[in-house]
Parts: C-alpha cells; structure tokens; sequence
C-alpha cells in the first residue's frame, strides 16, 4: 500500500536525480519540504492540472525559488503538461525546467521566483487580487472567486527586507486566504543560521496580525494535515505555519547540512539515501500505483468544470457583470478602448496652461479609470505627490476591499513586487507610484515584471533635478536612463499633457511587458501637435517641431527638457537657423522602430545633433552620434529652487542655442 | 529661568521659521521629536562641536531625513560651525543645510538621509565599527573606542524592509550600544497610518531579541531621561524607545496631522503656534539664555580633550597599537602600501592557469588583507560563492567581534547601507559581496556610496549569463552598465587574475568614492600583460594585444569576453589583418582620462570598432562610434550550461571575427 512518504519521496527522487544528471541544482529543499507539499498538494489544493489558467484555481508560489524541482516533480506528477523528459532536461536550454520557476515558461508555474522574499510578496498582491475580484463579482450562491493562496519560504526569503513588507501589509489588510509555509531548516548557505538569523519569527509574524501556528513537524503528514486546517479555518488573519525540517530529508550524510543545498549530492550518497528513503525505483522511474496516488487530473477537471457551469449560470443570471467578468478574466481591454484612450489623449491635447506631468497623469486617470475598472492603483505613501488617485477612485482598507486605490505605505518594493503578483493573478491592471529615485528600492521588481512580460505601471514622479529643494538623494539623475537598459522595459518621459496621455495609452495597452511613466514635480508647457503626432508618440519618438527648410541640426529631448529643445529651436528659426526638434518620450519603443522610420526621424544625414535631458548623458551617445553634444546632469543634483538648479547645470536655452551652433 | 521646554522650542522656532523662509520642507518632525532631542542632546551626547571628526563621539543619525533642520538646529545651538546665515539659507544653492542631511558638507552630520530606513541601517554599521575597534584596540584603562550611536527613526523607515534586515542584524549581533528613538507619531504622509500600518513594533522588537521601552510620552522630558538611562544600562541588546509624539507639536491648527508633515505651516499658523508655544521671540532669534543652555562646546571640548591625552597616553604605552590607531584614524594607507599592493599585482600576474575572478578576488585578499588590518569583508550569505573568506580571516560573531568577515545573512539591502555607516564611523574599509544581480537589492545604497563619496567595496560575483544554469533571474545583463551610470561610481569587470589585483589596488586606494568589483563565477585564462599594463588597467582601459602592423581595427572587451577578443584578434593576425584588443576593465576612470590618452589607446582614425560584453550593448556605443558594432546580450540569459548560453547568444570568436571583418 502506498504510503503518504512514498509519494513524498517521488519528490525527494525525482528532485535528487534531476540536480545529479543536470550536475546542478538545489535538492536541499524539494527534499525537506516534500512532506509538506504532500500534503497541501494532495489534500488541499485546488486546481485542475490540465487547465492550469482556471481562474479561481488556488494558487501556489515558491517564494524559495532555488527549490524548483520540488514544483517540477508537483506539476509532473499531478498531471500538468511536463513530462519526464522535460524533468530529465532540467536546467538545460530551451527546457521548461530551468534552474528557477519561470512564469509563462512552464504550465502551473505561477510567477517566477530566485530573488528571495519576492515571491512571497507576489503571493500578497495574489491574495489581493482574488479579495479583490470576489468583492466585485460575487454574489449569493455564486463564489465564482474563491480561492487561496499558499507560498513556500525559506529562511532566506525571511531574512530579507521584502518579507517584512510582505508580512506587513497582509497583516493589516487581513488577508485571510493567505497561507505561508515556513521551511524552519535551520540551515542558508552560509551554514546554520544561530550566527545571523536568530529572529523569533513566530513572535515576529504576531506583530503583524497574523494567525501562527507554531513547531509543525514538517515530516508528520498529521500536523501539517492540521496546521492546514487551522489556516484555512482563519476569517481575515493571513496565516504563518511554522514547519521544522531537515534540509536534504533523507540523504544520510549531507541531510541537516548546507552542503545538501545547492549542489548535487553524488551518486553515492544518492544511492545511500534510496536505501534510507526505501526508494528502490530507477532515476525518473515512478511506479504506477504512486503515479496514481498523485494524479490530480480527474478531480481538477470536476473542479474547474464545475466552476465554469458556475460561470455560465452567473452570466445567464447576471449579464452585465458576467460579460465583465469573461472580459477581464481574457485579459482584453473593453470594446470600445480605441474610443476610451482617443478621448483621452484629445482631452489631454486640449491643455492649454503649463502642468506638471504627474497632474497631466491624474488628469489621464479621470478620463481613462472610470471606463477601466480593472485599473487598481495605488501610491507608497506619496499618493498626494505622485497623484495617483482620481477623483472617482476609492481607497481599499482592510475588510472593505471595495475601493480601487492602495495606500502601499513606505514599501515601494512590497509595492511593486504585490503589483506583479495582483498582474499575475490576472483581471486586474495594476499601477503604483513612488519617487523616481526610489524606484531603486523596488528595482529587482521592476525588473521581474520585466522578465515575465507583465504589464505592471509604474508611476514614478519627481523625474529629475526638477524636484528642486529635496536634494540629491532625491533626484533622480541616472534612473531613466539605468531603467531603460532593463531588457523588455519601456520607460515613458513625457514632455507635456498630450504626451502623458499617449504615454498612459501604450501603457495600458501593453499588456506583455512593464512601463514605467517617469513624470515631472514641476509645470511643463503644453506643446503644438499635430495630426500625426499620436502615432509619432507611440512610435517612442517623433519630429515636434519642423524649420521652414530642411533641417540641418537636430535637438533630441525628452520629458521636461522638451520646452527647453523647441525655445531654443524657435530661437534659431528667428537667425534664419533650419533646425529640427525630436521629442522621444519612450527611447526603447523608438528603437524597436524599423530603420526607415528612424532615419526619417533622425536622418543619418544629419550629423548636427544635440540631446538634452535632465540625467546622466552617457545613454543619448548612441543618439547623437560621434560629432553630437548630450547636454544634461553628469553628477548628483543639488539641493535649491528647481530653477536654480536646472541654471547651476547649465541646462538654459541660450546654452542649447549655443551648443546646436557650435556644431554647424 | 529656563525650561527644557524653552530649549526645546527653539528648534521648533528655527524649523518652522527656516521652513517657512525657504518655502519648502518638512517642519512636523523636528516639531515632534525636539524635546527627545533636547533630552538626548544636553544629558546625553558626548560630542564635540568644535571638534565634529573627534574620533570617539557619539554617533547621532536622522533615519528620518526630512526632518533635517532638526539636526540643524541642534548643530547650530549646540556650536557647531554652521551659522544661524545658513539657517536662514535653508534648502538653497550651496548652503550648507541641504533639503536632506549631506555627510560631508556640513561638520556633525553623520550620514548622508532621507532614503527612508538607510540611516537606521547605517547606524547599525557604525555601531558594528565601534565594536570591532573597541576590540582591536581598547586595553585596561584605555576605553578609547567607547561610544554609542543614536539614531531617529519615524514610521517610514519602520515600514521599510530595510529596517527588518538592521534591525535583525542588531539583534543577532547583540550591539549594545545602539539606541534607536522611534517617533511613533501615527502619521505619514497618507495619513493616519492605521490602515496601511498595524505592526505591533514593541513586539516585532522584542521578537529581533531587542531591549525594548514602550510608551514613553515623547514630550516629557524626565520620561524621555529614564527611557534612554535604561538604553544605557543595556549591555549586549540593541534599545529601542518608543516615544509617542505629536506630529507638529505646537501649531495648533496642524499638530497630530500629515498636513504639518511636509509643507511650511504658513505664515498665520506659524503666528499660533509661537503663541501656543509661548516663544515671543523674531524667526532666526534665539535669546542668549537659551543659547547658554544649549551651549556645548566648554564641555565637549573637555570631554575630546581628555580624550586625545588618553590616546597619547596609550600611544606611550601601546606604540605599534597607538601608531596603528593614529593611522586608522586619519584614513592612512599603511606606510608600505605601494609595496604591499605591487607585490599584490605581481603575485597574481603569476598565475598561469584559468580561474574565475572571483577566486582571483580571493587571491588578492589572501596577497593584501593580512596587510591590512581595517580591511573587513562579508557575504550576504553567499561566502562561499563570492569567495570573500580569506585563509587569514575569521568569522565575527555576537559576543565575539573579534573577527573580520561578516555572514550578513540574505540582507543585501542591509549589508550595503550597513557597510556605508562602518566605512563612515571610520577606522575601518568594509567589503561585501552578493550575486551581480542582487546588486538590485542594495541598488540605492550602493548609489549612497557614490553620493556620499565613501570606499565601499562590494564585490558583486557570478556577473552574467557566465553563472550558467541558474538562468535568467541570476543573470546579470543591464547591472554592470546601470551600475556605471551611477555618477562617482567605479564599475570594475577584471578578465584575469591581474586586472583583479588591479581593480583591487584601484577599491582600496580610492578612498573617495565606491567601487563595485564584477566578477566571473566561471574560469577566465590569463593574458599575457607588459610592463605597461598596470599602469593601463589603473587608468581603466588599456591596449592588452598589438598587431605588427598598425592596427585598422580594435576590439574593446572587459571581463570574461576579453579571451573572446584575444582569441579572435590572433586569428585574424594569422591572417594577416591589424586589430588591437582593448581591454577595459574600468569603463568610467578610462573616461575620466585626458583626451590624449583615451585617443591614444581608442584612435579616434580607427572606426572599426568592436565591443564584446556579455551583457546590454547600449553603454558601448559611445565606444564603437557610428559605425562600430557592440556585441552582446540585450535580452534576459537563459539557464543551461554557460557554454551552450555564450553560444545561444553568439558570443563566439567566430562570431567576433565576423564583426571585425564586416567593418573592414
């Protein structure tokens, strides 16, 4: 008869074998953990391994990212779409099992994990999402949300800052559907953890409002069985179940120690541990009786179609919410976006007073959000300053998840990290602000909404020296361009309302990647468009403003140096001067232009160019080529009125004027 | 007579008048705290206003940054040089009270804050330094290395996940010695914190291992007074106080609330509040009994006097201890450095096999480090992997800080802001290491460095697709180029073991500004170097291979594509084409060279041009030029073996030799 550790140790098997013939990988965990992944897996998850997008499918993340063989082996031998083959090729190229889950990759893996913590905070922002959704759309008889979310973490995702964000903001926003399996190994990579980790984390997740359950053995199926329950009896605390186990379980000599956790164990010791585990099988061989103890296909397939008759009957019921519902559930934006977004950007075209862009956004909001209910913002405690709540927007707080607009606190990383996880979940759009300088803090988010192609929005205002009195460890000299180069990202510096608007439009659009709006503290003027300039914007870049001749001289600017770029244009239009502006709010998307779009811009011609942007010059040397001049800020700012500080660099229409003039 | 209060409220004067007077900042801190501070300053802080670098004072840190004119204040009344003319000055072009506080710039202030939770993490470096220096050098009767660091917090920083890894780490490492005032005033600038804000903070504390006095009423002095007595009396727990406070103490329209945070109070509520307060006197005029009370300079240069006669006495006593003291001190190099460092280089230009750089990074420790006492490394618990463990040095542990490498645990973030406070306390030069890619975690202390032009060196291993299998989430492939937009920063990416020793040489002596050591995880084969090389490497770029004929094309490289170059160029030499490899293991101290120079290893006549770097080519276009060709990974990696990922992205001497060729 097949016991609950003989499935536990087909992950334990499975795990070790895939590490030594890829001879790279962590089996430490996949074989501490498989008794608690047993358990949750078989008893409690929900979900349906040949749908794995089933929309109110519990989801399940790996915050210890490194245990990929642990999800690996789950998905394969519940019955997802991995076969063995795939398990044999771990870590190898073009494998759906590379050396971390990767979201979008693999069938059933939820987000992509390896940084540590993040996940986790993924997790948050899933378990919001579903509150969330369920606020909206459910109704009596009809819990077509409801689900949980369960993470794995280790104590390397617990040492790290983002844990404590994490942890936090589930704490105060009750997220009771949220369950977190602690790996209490005792052991990271630097050996046992006394020296450096001596948190009383159980004491520390009580601080936080949380439900713990405390000293699970995480090799007894029984108290796991029961932790389990107590979690998911729990109405509105997030829950910490606090498992002791033995890193490597099961590999005599290496268990309990670091060196079971990165490495492969040996084919000695793996064949020591077979013994010790009574795991006589070959490599990758599973015997069918255990295969079927694990096959999870017939019940998740009861499951997911029980719901979608669910879904139906609600439709039939509920027209207007069900069509939404779907709508957002696809991913599709309404059908009549095109309508939507137009009207947006002709209403921001008609601004006719200087504003600042972070207004220019907000007022982007009010013409956008009302017909975009799946748009979920929310500011790191700078709401007033960043201007991300519109004036139909609503706060959400604990226990009323209703409104549409979070106050993230000062967890800029907890921020962007939960907007994947809300993006991942899927029927929400997510957009969060902070400063652009601390865009840092949040940057490895960032950068993972990057990887997994996720459309989160990042609203980071007080782009530059422009802030003024803040000073420079509040101004933002090097992020634009330091985003920019992030692979998959697209980065939007808009000169004025119009461009802002084009801006929130591709943003909104983009639903396969992040952009970021980097958004001025300070008044900009509203530039002259015309007719073609919407399709130029969304090009990245595009010709502002034209001489009366062919142009011999090209000024290349970007967000608030844009005004400066057509003065100091117009200037020389006045001397008889024939010199072109190009406004390039998205540097990225204009060089993803093919290259007779490019040369019409920036006519290769034309070796007279001159950038200016309130950043570091050093990225605008591919633009202005080996003759140009790239005017902007190559230090930190300064601490004074932001017009005393844009003079103090240099950044003054005459010194355009006179720059563009000495290269002709 | 006058009362703490009278003292108290002439920082609230100075802070809502200074505010006022710039039209921008944020009085409702130093409103709130100004009778902690008071408390703190006048019964408390040993220090020396004339004498701001006195080795042995108190360390005093506004984690809450915004609330600089606090410290203003306090610098002002307490005598140091910072003229009331500044005051008035505030927030404006080269004063010396920037709208944060700037290490650096003006005598007292610490450290460089307003990044929320940094200066808490920060503090917990300084109070690392103090108790590795009061280890090395203190003897019976000569507690020369005895002080204290305080710090400021406010509810952002405790929301940061910064302040999780500090705090952990105080905690673990059972630093006695810090205290930390934690301005629990229920408001930032959301608003009340309740909804986003619910820690149990005394418990979370408790939960790091922390002495922890709650419910102090921040605004009565004697419970302030036994609050911090208690802290005084902790031997080996970090204290943390809880002061209840009033946001705004004293305007009576805004006290309590967030709009008295960040905005002047205006003139009329100024006029309240100066009722209220009963402080009838002009803004910027502080009546000489108040300033007699405040007054510390008789005592603090008793106290820094007695001081400097205990170092010479010991001097006396202790030479070699005394002069290394001194030394340490005053920042010193020791005295045969040029040796120590010359033989450094010469020993790893010796070696004649493939290694990885980071083992080469060993290396150069073992050559230096037993030389270089002050040298103090650590990993974020990745020791093993960033080889920042030498033969010679020893673990420090809570209770024993008699070691020299640190495990930090996973706490990047941490690691790198605390490093910054040990290399601001002085007496030390820190080093740490984690993955390239988690630079991310850590990115805006890493920038702090920069700004705060301090020698941090972080050694940042496994520097792109090279790590292999781990794939794309540790990959590094924008963070080299991102890390040397970050102005005042050194990117080093070393292609043997002598650019290491180099790129090590280089850290260490540069004592103004960070350095970031990028460093290969796989094996890299040495170069053949001339006696020309170091000095070249030194000055970041270098002409590494020559062709016989004078060269019509270059190959720049760095790090492990450096052999790529080599090996290509000889090929092309067999076939009798003139290319010269450079290698340029610093790309911004090679732009910071003379014209001559960076034309006579780049000749501006050469425009075949090829860059081979393993990461984002868009950097490396200023360096080919118009017509050149930068080679590279502008994607994210993928996992497999690292030489099946270099081919999957063309990065192959064939490939490199098609390049050079397409150019000729």
């Amino acid at each position: 008869m097949t016991t609950r550790l003989d499935l536990a140790n087909a992950i334990r098997a499975l795990a070790m074998d895939a590490v030594q013939k890829a001879n790279s990988g962590h089996p430490g965990m996949p074989m501490g953990m498989a008794d608690i992944a047993e358990v949750l897996w078989n008893d409690f998850l929900q979900h349906d391994p040949k749908d794995p997008h089933w929309f109110n499918r519990d989801r399940f993340v790996v915050s210890n990212g490194h245990g990929s063989m642990l999800l690996y082996a789950l998905l394969h031998l519940t019955g997802y779409d991995l076969p063995i083959e795939e398990l044999k090729n771990f870590r190898q190229l073009h494998s759906k099992t590379p050396g971390h889950p990767e979201n979008g990759l693999t069938p059933g893996v939820e987000t992509t994990t390896g940084p540590l913590g993040q996940g986790f905070a993924n997790a948050v922002g899933m378990a919001i999402a579903e509150e969330l959704l369920a606020a909206r759309f459910n109704r009596d008889g009809f819990p077509l949300i409801d689900h949980r979310t369960y993470v794995f973490v280790g104590d390397g995702c617990l040492m790290e800052g983002i844990s404590h964000e994490a942890a936090s903001l589930a704490g105060v926003m009750g997220l009771g559907k949220l369950v977190v399996l602690y790996d209490d190994n005792n052991i990271s990579i630097d050996g046992e953890v006394h020296d450096w980790f001596a948190d009383d984390t159980p004491m520390r997740f009580e601080a936080y409002g949380w439900q713990v359950v405390r000293n699970v053995n995480g090799h007894d199926p029984n108290e796991v069985q029961i932790a389990l329950e107590t979690a998911r009896a729990s109405a509105d605390k997030p829950t910490l179940i606090c498992c002791k186990t033995v890193i490597g379980f099961g590999a005599p000599n290496k268990q309990g120690k670091e060196s079971s956790h990165g490495s492969p164990l040996g084919e000695a010791e793996i064949a020591l541990a077979r013994e010790q585990l009574k795991w006589p099988h070959a490599p990758f061989e599973i015997p069918a009786e255990i295969r079927a103890g694990w096959d999870a296909t017939s019940k998740g397939s009861e499951r997911s179609t029980a719901w979608k008759q669910m879904l139906d009957r609600y439709a039939a019921e509920f027209a207007a919410e069900g069509a939404e519902l779907k709508r957002r559930i696809a991913g599709e934006l309404p059908a009549d976006w095109e309508q939507i977004a137009s009207a947006a950007v002709a209403k921001l075209a008609a601004a006719d007073k200087p504003l600042a862009t972070r207004k220019c956004s907000q007022m982007a909001l009010e013409a956008i959000a009302p017909q975009l209910p799946e748009l979920i913002g929310g500011s790191a405690d700078l709401t007033e300053s960043n201007l991300t709540l519109w004036k139909g927007a609503t706060a959400s707080r604990a226990g009323n998840p209703t409104g549409n607009h979070f106050s993230w606190g000062v967890r800029e990383f907890g921020m962007a990290a939960a907007m994947n996880g809300m993006a991942l979940h899927g029927g929400i759009i997510p957009y969060g602000g902070t400063f652009l300088v601390f865009s840092d803090y949040a940057r490895n988010a960032v950068r993972m909404s990057a990887l997994m192609k996720i459309g989160s929005i990042f609203v980071f205002t007080h782009d530059s020296i422009g802030l003024g009195e803040d000073g420079p460890t509040h101004q933002a000299v090097e992020h634009v361009s330091s985003l920019r180069l992030i692979p998959n990202m697209e980065t939007w510096r808009p000169a004025d309302a119009f461009e802002t608007a084009v801006a929130w439009r591709a943003a909104i659009e983009r639903r396969n990647g992040p952009s970021v709006l980097a958004l001025s503290r300070q008044n900009l003027p509203p530039q002259a468009h015309g007719a073609d300039h919407e399709a130029g914007a969304l090009r990245g870049g595009y010709v502002l403003l034209e001489p009366l001749s062919p142009p011999d001289a090209l000024i290349i600017a970007t967000g608030s140096e844009v005004s400066l770029a057509v003065d100091a244009a117009k200037k020389m239009h006045a001397e008889g001067r024939a010199v072109r502006v190009v406004s390039m709010p998205c540097a990225e998307r204009f060089l993803k232009q093919d290259a007779a779009y490019r040369d019409a811009v920036l006519p290769k011609s034309i070796r007279a160019r001159v950038s200016v942007e309130a950043g570091i010059t050093h990225y605008w040397r591919a633009f202005v080529g080996d003759e140009g001049i790239a005017m902007g800020v190559d230090t930190f700012g300064e601490s004074a009125p932001a017009p005393a500080v844009f003079k103090h660099f240099g950044l003054t229409v005459d010194n355009v004027v006179a720059a563009v003039q000495g290269l002709l």
